[in-house]
């Protein structure tokens, strides 16, 4: 896509680290007490006084987790954010701080690390968090893109993972499936493509599940609207590898079993639809896509009432004892475990 | 090299990410009351009570930052740990967690990166520091680190880049070019192992700046010592890239000037007889070469009977007005303009 265009662009080595990194860093806003320091010195200086610190990262590599043929590099710097802040959300937690790390070859000129600092900049202005530090540096072929995030919380107000208990709801934000479809979608088009490159392509009828793909959210809003609620979760976790992987994790983690409602599991229009023209089943893209940074969470029973009919929030099954096992329920009344298929990085590898 | 070996070797696919997550980093332990939850949730979780948080990070890329034919993955683990680190010893703070983010091609077995964190292992264990969580994907070719790392320290301890003053000495710990003269002798062995494989080299004459290239440390030691002798630096900052480059960093970040003294700057027999046999110019060296990890610093005169006569600590100049500029004295007293030659990611890419 960048080779394609023929304005003059100008080369990182022409900036050299420093200027670059001072260059891209410049129109970031800051938005937190804590942030004592910033970008400048040997390490970014934080205050997070009686807050406790959650910390997390994330590494993105071209050719593995994107394909630029596709991705435009403001949508990219826009979702690595977000997978990185949907992880502090998961924690139950406020992001307040971030640190981006980037590796380019020098196919890349200045004018696309622009980009795709705008959309990293989209983002922490939208999330209001704050870019403290990061490291820019060449690479030998690819880009590669590893964010830190933190965020604070207090220590009662913190949702780890492990604390699911026997007949808590389990229960998920938004719908499920859509960033993997949108993925298929552009790869089709890609194809198409290559084939025909005067196609031209309409993605208006997909124009949902590939902005779920490209553009996904951090469910920021459903921390607030429990917080608003009085709900603190039992347990919780962001689906980044697909339904049935994450619902592993809790019942591994809390030592509990689980009944997932294959009826229940949240699926947009479009998503069928698209399942249906694709021939793929929409329960198993529900299961196994991943990327659609929704919540998946437990909670105590007695909330049942402040939940029920919130169109953010679907209850798609209750956790049991152990010994009962991680089971699917189908639509056929038929109770089959549940097997973890989501993303594997090191499967798709080349 | 490590094709070279034919044992049978662990696929990385093998494990799934997961458990190669758990596999790599289940024999660290966790020295700091600090950490209330490390490796195995969406995010780590840390409590610095009434301290500051000091942050920073690095990305270090095959073929850019490091050549696997000469630097074992054990050292290679070990530097990146070291790298970061000493930034945060340059901020005058303890370092307390590091986050380790790894992408790896499939060329690479799971024994690679066991090597790789037994190293990554030996400086957590020698610095005290806890490895709190981390990603691990594949890439399309080589071998990425991203690692982050954090410290704290109270308000007061912190030292910054910008707090120079007129008159402050200069000063630097350790010696100078010992990296980059040991990288030279390593890229020499590798041409001569291309043309003649069956030569055995005798590396021992350079046994110390080899050392210096693959096996660096950071100057936890120094920060202690400071504290001993009761003495808080005005400004400081670790030498990655070079001593001229990072004392422009002190001088345009303090507004300050400086004289240095080239007689003074500190170098190893070693690495004078190498830059002899080499034919480079030991103070070139010194001023552009990276990766020695010393401190460089500033401190008030007050200060100097206590840090005289100490042999890790050399006076090579001291801080002027700024109108003054930034100045070498040279050996035959001339006075050149400084200027920053050092490492630059990008003007070595490919």
């Amino acid at each position: 896509m960048l080779e394609h265009k023929n304005q003059e662009k100008t080369t990182l080595a022409a900036l050299g680290e420093f200027g670059l990194i001072e260059h891209l860093t410049k129109n970031f806003s800051i938005y937190h007490q804590s942030t004592l320091k910033s970008v400048g010195d040997d390490a970014a200086v934080l205050d997070f006084k009686d807050k406790k610190v959650v910390l997390t990262t994330d590494m993105l590599v071209e050719g593995v987790h994107f394909d630029l043929s596709y991705m435009p590099l403001k949508h990219l710097g826009y979702k690595a954010v977000i997978a990185n802040l949907s992880d502090i959300f998961a924690m139950n937690a406020k992001a307040t701080q971030i640190l981006v790390s980037i590796a380019v070859s020098n196919r890349f000129p200045l004018e696309a690390l622009e980009e795709l600092y705008t959309g990293i900049r989209l983002a922490t202005n939208k999330f209001k968090v704050d870019l403290v530090g990061g490291d820019t540096t060449s690479s030998k072929t690819g880009m590669i893109i590893s964010i830190t995030a933190l965020g604070e919380a207090s220590a009662e107000e913190i949702v780890y993972r492990d604390g699911a208990k026997e007949n808590d709801l389990l229960v998920v934000s938004g719908d499920l499936g859509g960033a993997y479809m949108g993925l298929q979608v552009l790869e089709r088009e890609k194809e198409v493509f290559k084939v025909n490159p005067n196609n031209q392509p309409d993605l208006e009828p997909y124009t949902y599940i590939v902005e779920r793909q490209l553009k996904p959210e951090a469910r920021k809003d459903i921390i607030e609207l429990l917080h608003k609620l009085e709900i603190r979760p039992t347990a919780m976790i962001d689906i980044s590898d697909g339904l049935s992987s994450e619902i592993l994790h809790l019942c591994k983690q809390s030592n509990v079993g689980c009944n997932l409602f294959e009826d229940k599991i949240p699926l947009d229009p479009t998503v069928i639809a698209a399942c249906e023209e694709f021939n793929i089943d929409s329960t198993l893209v529900a299961l196994s896509g991943g990327e659609d940074y929704e919540l998946l969470f437990t909670l105590d029973q007695i909330h049942y009432p402040k939940i029920k009919g919130n169109p953010n929030l679907t209850v798609i099954g209750h956790m049991t004892d152990s010994s009962e096992g991680t089971a699917l329920i189908t639509r056929g009344a038929t109770k089959i475990p549940l097997t973890a298929q989501g993303w594997n990085a090191f499967k798709t590898s080349p």
